[in-house]
């Protein structure tokens, strides 16, 4: 692989830049119920509506962040957006040599224009996908009707519920140029770790794992990025003003430094709000820190029970 | 180049990815009171004090992100991070090979490792530099006595002042892997532009020009990161409280979508603080804007006189 | 007037407490423009529909903020909230005694139970009036549909365009318990002021005053209390996305702190956002300011022309 | 009583407006260790220094909050502020009568240029004072020197302990004008209640109670105003950086409405940030919550066990 054709106005290279979680399609256990509460309580806008599935977004770009479809709640895959066909043809021949089963599935959700899905080591379906839409969000232009107020700005990062946390990071890293920020572990060279954060950007996490016994476990949460404090302070306040209470937080975890707030939503599946999250040098080494440590980062903080349950 | 060698721990390629503006070397009319400005009003904690030139930081890592020297007013340098030696040989080739006059300049500066210094098209004098504490910022933690609590949380970007803002944002895009977020122009194709925002990593910009019609001037501000809106208005207030007033804002630019507000400091120099800048995806086109766009968002706005004056 | 009958659970005293602006009735030149500005945009709710008037509110309460008349621009009357009927019946006295022609207005407005009105001696109308939902606003209960997330939390003040400036403040000081907590002038004693702010409860102002030559002219600005300047810049974001521009700001006001930013709604009228205004000690005495002082704590402004104009 | 002298100038009636918490002298485990937590850290400014009692203020005027003195946690007393001496002396006068037993304290604190001592029921030494400074706080302006750029606003409310809890609120409306805003109960004619939130001006409380068996136990908590939740977190971030850990929040409060945190300083005794407290009407009724809702609005949340225990 060779950079060497620079440009004036387009990075030239296909190393990680901005790429990140990009979107996820999530089982709810009531469809209507579910759509109701992301596009009138969150503000999301709908982006396609095929019946059985609806793609929602923050409006503030054309592309869709979930895409929810009645069934049991967790995910069918998730999605990490790649520069262009040619960085993924380059990473269907890495993913070809290693022998991963890689498949090609392009142009089926809406503004995605290709993508290549394979299965983590913890059996999670994983997609890379180029997107149509790449222009930054400008703060104050909206796509679509029925961006809400307290709407948050896209989906920030999504944290598998794994019960090969070490293994799956370890695949991200090995094929796909992700760089483990943090390892969550006492011990930096035990077999397993209690959970780990990973980058392909300049941002600490894209893609984060905390551990879960279950096999058929997906997701712990999603996150979705909100501007400010402030922000998350004003969306809690509309959610809670639709009968859906907070379910942990507003506190900062030490694992990437982000303010944080957690919900159980209708239809199922969890939330975080998130903002503040640190950027990360590329040459930074990873960071190993102890559970109790990485969660919080003003002190000792006990999570209710249901934050270690399986809700995905 | 290749980029074959993946780690579990670390990106393992030397493409831009958190590199961005890292320090700058400036003149002040009077260090006393630039020092004191930015140490007890600014809450900047000092990093050392050569006795004609003082190294300052945010005080959030140990790197410095200005240095202070009693001179005229202006830049003397300025620094772009990158991931470490290895990179540094490969842009000196690469300088070399393009006929640029590069000379080292290794381990002048705290916490500064290696550097590389050339001038731009327009005369201005700028580094490539390796730091040493490359760990990412906990928000919660400091480094050395004395960050004041409505300090920025470092550099953010450098705006220069040149008298050739297309020569200048074009050798950085060919020589230094850079790419030009939004150029302010009426016509694309125009022989000079009225602005230019270059990126090297994921925010919208590291290194911006405005244009300035004398060679000698070199920089119109630099700007400093700062949390949210409300930590600016914090910021503002502290200043004030210290009768340094308001230039020019609070108002949201366009290109790059930050939040800003400006002021001229005791000893000279304006400074921007911004909040909230957008990232830009790797792949994005440039963006062409007209001048009156690209600086506001929010509507019109009228910048006072003094913001277009030469007040470095 | 004696205050001698306590209990336990309310103030047994008339005074000014939290009295405050309570809702103004304004022309508008589009009803169905405005309507769809303060409901789709702002996130007002509707609390009734007359057909030829439309009366909005916040929806943390059951109170009505403003309402809309197809018409000429500016206000037709304000209204703030007294306690209860006694304490409007000894004002009713108290205006009889000074000879100031007063009408009963009682339960034409919608959570209104009784209302006093007169005119200023500008000819401005004002009315006192008790409502139904005295409640204070839970910040996650919502009353009704449709608030939306950037919507304020209610209006904060209104300010009058006069041509007598002082002879309406004295008024409702000699009259109606207000108290003047900054008077814009150079000089204490001139006949004249070029700005009052006065204030009944504890906010450094309810109602103020800016001077209008024409006598005809009624409202410079209706505020709408946002909760901070985050809340402020997103309110702003949202109005832009739908095409509305900033007029001026976000800056400080002197006269009572309070972080502003100004907008031409469609329809006509102007308002303004406001957030952290200050409380005032009940003894304190009128601060006399010159206007440029009264109207920026930052530093100098440049206010843009239209900023002096009659819009209303 | 009577409200006749009415003035352009001041408020002419001596009824409750912002009248409010105005300062606690607490005991400290350590005066060194604690004065250098709430002048470095805290950002607070010191008014005098006595050698073993040292007076701290916000720096936004010239009044102190906090006396600190060597010796058992709690207080020693806390004062409430009144308009004026003529003020006091009608307060004097009620209490005298109630055979409440009264002492004159008068200068010896700074700033304080009259105070009446008394007992509360539970034994709780308060106090009225008048002030010197009384003029509004401008947010760019400091008296002093040191005020850090996290400092609080200033004291917002004080939170007993008391053993009697609904006595203890019941002598506040009967001799002294507080209104009951919110009584803790499930049982509005409960013997007693699990807290009171009681107010002498538009905010939702001023002086507040939570029950606590031990006669001599004093105070549960003294809460700080923050500006907005932005505010909190950089005062949170302050004090983490210098090992101080949150103890519970960052929640929000139905009963006023407020955001909050908690904290167990150095030296001993418990304080609060708040922000976003809510106004009252002075005609509203007493609202009667249980513990449950009235400590959280976001949704049930798990206060650590040190928060039920008597820290003072």
């Amino acid at each position: 692989m060779t950079c060497n054709v620079m440009s004036l106005t387009g990075s030239s290279c296909d190393m990680p830049g901005v790429h990140r979680f990009e979107h996820a399609e999530l089982g709810v256990t009531d469809l209507e119920e579910a759509t109701a509460f992301y596009t009138d309580v969150v503000g999301l806008i709908e982006i396609r509506d095929d019946g059985d599935c609806v793609y929602l977004g923050s409006g503030l770009d054309e592309t869709f962040d979930i895409a929810i479809r009645e069934g049991d709640t967790g995910i069918d895959h998730f999605a990490v957006r790649v520069a262009d066909r040619d960085e993924l043809e380059r990473y269907k021949a890495r993913l070809d040599d290693a022998g991963v089963d890689v498949k090609r599935d392009d142009g089926n959700e809406p503004g995605q224009t290709a993508g290549l899905r394979f299965d983590l080591p913890s059996g999670t379906r994983m997609e890379l996908a180029t997107v149509e839409d790449r222009r930054y969000q400008h703060s104050n232009e909206v796509h679509g009707d029925g961006r809400g107020g307290a709407a948050p700005m896209g989906v920030d990062h999504i944290t598998l519920a794994s019960h090969r946390v070490k293994d799956d990071a370890t695949f991200l890293a090995n094929h796909l140029d992700f760089s483990v920020s943090t390892a969550v572990t006492d011990d930096p060279d035990a077999e397993e770790w209690s959970g780990a954060f990973t980058r392909r950007g300049d941002y600490h996490h894209d893609v984060a794992f905390l551990p879960h016994p279950d096999p058929e476990s997906t997701m712990h949460h999603i996150s979705w990025e909100v501007k400010t404090v402030d922000h998350m302070k004003s969306f809690i306040d509309r959610i809670n003003q639709h009968d859906v209470p907070l379910e942990f937080g507003i506190g900062r975890h030490y694992a990437g430094d982000n303010v944080f707030s957690y919900f159980q939503t209708p239809g199922g599946n969890r939330i975080e709000l998130t903002a503040e999250m640190a950027t990360v040098d590329p040459a930074a080494d990873t960071e190993y820190l102890p559970f109790e440590r990485a969660l919080s980062a003003w002190g000792p903080v006990r999570p209710p029970e249901s934050f270690q349950e399986d809700v995905s």
